[in-house]
């Protein structure tokens, strides 16, 4: 018998810690662990967090209550904590409840927030592990939500669409090495669109947009939006993601397909993608470097 | 005495035609000719070029009427060629007006059109060249639409505006070898907005969106929009410009100046340009690689 070195199985049974922002990612999280028979709590920050978390041990915390958190996590006995979920704002710290474990950060926090995202979250990630916990990713927590190379749903691209989305993956990760976005969309050989501040969302919208005034052209379904990583991400505290919407939006600026990078993006809410991939007739592919 | 070799100088007197798309630009470019000794035809495109055009020689011709241009070109004697203008939509090649010379080229016009703009030009290029005739730009045509390095409006950014202003310079050249666009929005360390296929108006009219929505958040004006050419781009044949619209969005978004690559972009309308600077106390600074 082989002892078991992999962090998942070392971590099995332990107490788990979900910090949990929006979305339905933070469940899909809590549902895993505690499939593989996890003791979940999760936090969850106020205005954000889904009220599904109700139906797990929960507690929730307003922005910047680091020394809240910290309490929390420690009288449920969890020295890991999985961060997942999506920010619909960044917080105005006029407006953050400072505790008394935030004002020992706040002027590290501020600083922080002058940056892009990944400065704020690398900050944070250091304060967290400097008090004693373990930040671990959702690829360990809940694997089965990372997908690994190869198609996810529908087949692998081919001709002018296998172009279109090596394209994109090469301009996803052009962009994200400026810290800007995650996300570009290759139609037909041309980029049409790339994300920075205003998410992938927004900028599928707008690929939409440009198609319907008639700024860029085609027929049927062409083109792909790649979502890379970023390549100094730390995939334990912000992983990528696309759901429902992604492909609801990707479909209605008539794209052909999403790719995603193997390994580096999640899917939220698996069955309701494929089926709005399926009902649109796109695919959705996982992408290691060489495709 | 020196010979003088400068093809500028060696140009002078020679007749130019000015194949004039939309906007101001080719008036200004034929100005500068005709103040040089040129003798200058603009060939404008209908539905594109500005009527102002009508105060020089003239002609107008329509969407792939290349057989039409090169005879009228022919007529005026001249071999000198500066192709400017805005084109506010790409051609519906269903509505094109195909003359002999057009029909001889079409398969090639139509495999361009399928890639970057880069191809379509470069394309076009290669096939008046073919033809025996010269492109010129406009740095040689009206030199005094191109900044060289340095301020152009108001003062040389410093401290935060710089570092903002080098990071949205190398974010342009970064989209630019994608052949995605030419221009990036940086406030305080962060990329808020990357052009691609919607434009640099668009563009920079989405910071204006992120930061009334509460995306991004700042006082005053803080931040900088860098326009570059594409490093792979032929300035002669498609030089990214900017012009007082140009400002007043800038200026809308909330940022503190411009920054524009030092001999890769032309200033179109340049007092209106400063006027509008200058009401909203913003600076215009051309670049180099190193600032």
């Amino acid at each position: 018998m082989q002892a078991d070195r992999s962090p998942a199985r070392a971590a099995r049974g332990e107490p788990l810690a979900v910090l949990a922002a929006g979305g339905r990612s933070p469940i899909e999280v809590a549902q895993a662990a505690q499939a593989a028979g996890r003791d979940v709590m999760i936090v969850g920050l106020e205005g954000e967090a889904d009220e599904g978390i109700a139906a797990f041990p929960h507690a929730f915390v307003k922005w910047g209550q680091i020394g809240r958190i910290e309490s929390i996590v420690r009288a449920h006995g969890a020295r890991d904590i999985v961060m997942i979920g999506t920010v619909s704002v960044r917080p105005d710290f006029r407006a953050v409840a400072v505790d008394l474990g935030t004002l020992r950060y706040l002027p590290k926090l501020i600083r922080a927030m002058v940056g892009g995202d990944d400065k704020v979250l690398a900050n944070f990630s250091r304060y967290i592990e400097g008090r004693g916990f373990r930040l671990v990713g959702v690829a360990e927590v809940a694997p089965g939500m990372v997908p690994p190379s190869g198609p996810v749903i529908g087949q692998a691209p081919e001709g002018t669409t296998a172009d279109d989305a090596r394209l994109a993956y090469a301009a996803a990760l052009a962009i994200g090495r400026l810290d800007a976005g995650q996300s570009a969309v290759v139609v037909n050989g041309r980029v049409a669109s790339l994300e920075a501040a205003e998410g992938t969302d927004a900028m599928l919208e707008r690929v939409a947009v440009l198609r319907d005034r008639g700024r860029m052209k085609w027929a049927g379904r062409a083109g792909v939006v790649a979502k890379c990583a970023k390549p100094q991400q730390d995939l334990r505290l912000d992983m990528p993601a696309i759901g429902p919407v992604t492909v609801e939006k990707a479909a209605a600026a008539g794209l052909a397909g999403i790719v995603i990078q193997a390994g580096g993006v999640m899917t939220v809410d698996r069955t309701a993608l494929a089926a709005a991939a399926e009902r649109s007739g796109m695919f959705v592919f996982a992408a290691d470097g060489n495709f």
